[in-house]
């Protein structure tokens, strides 16, 4: 992700900072410091700093649970509005999906017990206009404490909201898939949060304009969750040997890179085989093409270019377990190998494509027809 | 264009205005309306749509003249923030682009002059807000006329700002092109409108945030306008019996729907030939497939959906050439067709992708080496 500075690792998992975080605290320095002077600027950045912390325990939360289930991270991405844990795919069953949706808010919770226990087990009066204003007047460890303790709590309501792609939303679409099924559960809490955000929205033109920028962020994310489910519905229908072109070109190691460079020219095709007789030695993709040709020049061979060690499936695997695959090795394609033959590369614009095409097609009501092949019907 | 309303018809360019511009008339009548009452209001609503009339006016002076060159032109659509007269295609001649850019605002000119003789040639004192409230509190045939004159001479002024996209900046790429040609002279009117954007964002910071809106406008603009005469120039060197594809699946005509959605799901092809042994008979495309296999059914032949009469072009025009009768046909695909042989099809999807994939070798500093053919060189 550009614009954004990594921060470090854990286990794995680069934590970045979206420049735009910048501003923020730029914001609130300048803000409490006109209230209150250098120690209010100085207030204003630890207070951004330490809730900033709490939102990246709260992704870490997600992301450390995310790997116990063998879900790959991609990374950690600190913006304004908040964090985001992305992961590169999704939880295999929705008893995975509950734990990790549950795992962010949880750390805040034991954020605010911590805080509370700091606090010798007091509980201060729930103002945040004057809680504020009795920090900056007085800043101190121990108003930090109990600015913490209303952060987390607020952190942890705030993500339990029931309203898809947030974590509430993800618990209620989990829990529901378990006594109804992934596509019907999603359906309904994807429609919920819809609703809430069109709430939250005429609520936000009366009160709070920044609230309708998160309005429309739910109600697109429920609709891309919607479409997600969906189309996996639709991938899992179809299986990898079924959508390999037999017509596409496929290139011999010392086929020049002009030439290949002539061929994307003439096809949509995002991913070439490099063969070798009837062995696949590996695959050439347009992006490649389009990054090195400069350098090596068009009368090198394409063997330099060619990448090797791609991941072989078999031709029954499902498209939507291939997306899973192609989303993991983070857009590398996969060869699609059959018992006696090379059949074909698939790459996430293949995948991407099909989904359309079969998202589209089922609208119109047609639907492809794949009899059940003897192994898997049961 | 969805979203907007048709007006009527000139010279067979339809008028059509957004819906956002009904709350643009709303806005002006219930602020005179607030203002002067009843008479406010209506004496508003007439103020907005005098004004519009102008810029209809102003961008008729554009369409007709284009057509004039033999461009041709969509449709003029009003948006709140101005009108917009839609071509199919880029005037020919550096001439004709300025002639069609002048033309515009020499309308203004023209409506101008006409209130100034209506007034009887009195020329009242420069003042905006002082005109405006003695129009309110006198509304009348007098004041209607002095703020047209105003708006006139402001529209004109305001569109020939030399900032490309808008009229002055085309005037001066156009005169610039004249003596160095298209590419240079659209790199020094983009990066002068560049310039010129930053400056207008950085006064509109301080003093007006719309600014910041059309100076961003002006600032994409300027860089599309770069892009489109950088990709013409790489798509003049290509032509099209080169970039046809020998591996295209073609179609028989008895071919079910259901055959030509599985090889839609298989290749990233976005338009086939229909072919009857070496004959084209015409052509089908992807967006059809999805548009009508629900109502004719998978079993359905694909003649019923394949489209004939596509235009034929011969394999040595220059693909910027293709892509100009492709914008003018409004997406409809090209048959290439050499003297023995049909050699394929090409749609706006492959322009688009070849032009990208040029773009991206050329600043890599790879040029596709052309010999020129006999018969273009001099």
């Amino acid at each position: 992700m550009s614009w954004s500075l990594r921060l470090g690792s854990v286990s794995g998992i680069a934590i970045r900072v979206h420049f735009t975080f910048a501003l923020l605290v730029a914001a609130f320095a300048s803000h409490l410091g006109e209230k209150a002077g250098a120690r209010g600027a100085v207030f204003g950045i630890l207070l951004v700093l330490s809730l900033f912390a709490c939102v990246v325990l709260h992704e870490l939360g997600h992301a450390l649970v995310a790997q116990r289930f063998g879900v790959l991270v991609r990374e950690i991405v600190l913006l304004p509005i908040g964090g985001v844990a992305r992961l590169l795919s999704e939880p295999k069953k929705p008893l995975h999906e509950l734990c990790i949706a549950l795992s962010g808010p949880l750390v805040n919770v034991a954020l605010a017990l911590a805080a509370f226990v700091a606090l010798g087990g007091r509980v201060p009066e729930l103002d945040w206009a004057a809680l504020q204003t009795r920090a900056m007047a007085a800043p101190s460890v121990e108003s930090v404490l109990v600015l913490l303790l209303y952060g987390n709590v607020t952190l942890a309501a705030f993500n339990m909201l029931p309203a898809l792609p947030m974590d509430g939303g993800r618990v209620l679409r989990a829990s529901l898939a378990i006594a109804i099924g992934q596509v019907r559960a999603t359906n309904i809490a994807a429609g919920l949060a819809q609703l809430l955000a069109i709430g939250l929205a005429i609520y936000g033109f009366q009160y709070n304009p920044l609230l309708i920028f998160l309005a429309l962020l739910v109600f697109m994310g429920a609709g891309q969750e919607r479409s997600t489910t969906r189309t996996n519905v639709l991938l899992a229908e179809l299986r990898a040997g079924e959508v390999c072109d037999p017509h596409a070109v496929t290139f011999a190691p010392g086929d020049s890179v002009g030439l290949a460079i002539d061929q994307t020219l003439r096809s949509a095709q995002a991913h070439f085989l490099v063969t070798h007789g009837a062995a696949a030695i590996g695959t050439l993709s347009r992006d490649d093409l389009l990054a090195f040709a400069g350098r090596i020049g068009l009368q090198a061979p394409v063997s330099g270019i060619t990448r090797r060690g791609a991941l072989s499936v078999p031709p029954d695997l499902a498209l939507s377990e291939v997306r899973r695959l192609l989303q993991e090795k983070g857009g590398a394609p996969v060869i699609v190998r059959g018992e006696d033959a090379v059949l074909g590369v698939l790459g996430l614009e293949d995948i991407s494509r099909i989904a359309s095409l079969t998202d589209h097609l089922a609208r119109g009501g047609v639907r492809r027809q794949v009899e059940p092949s003897p192994e898997t019907s049961v």
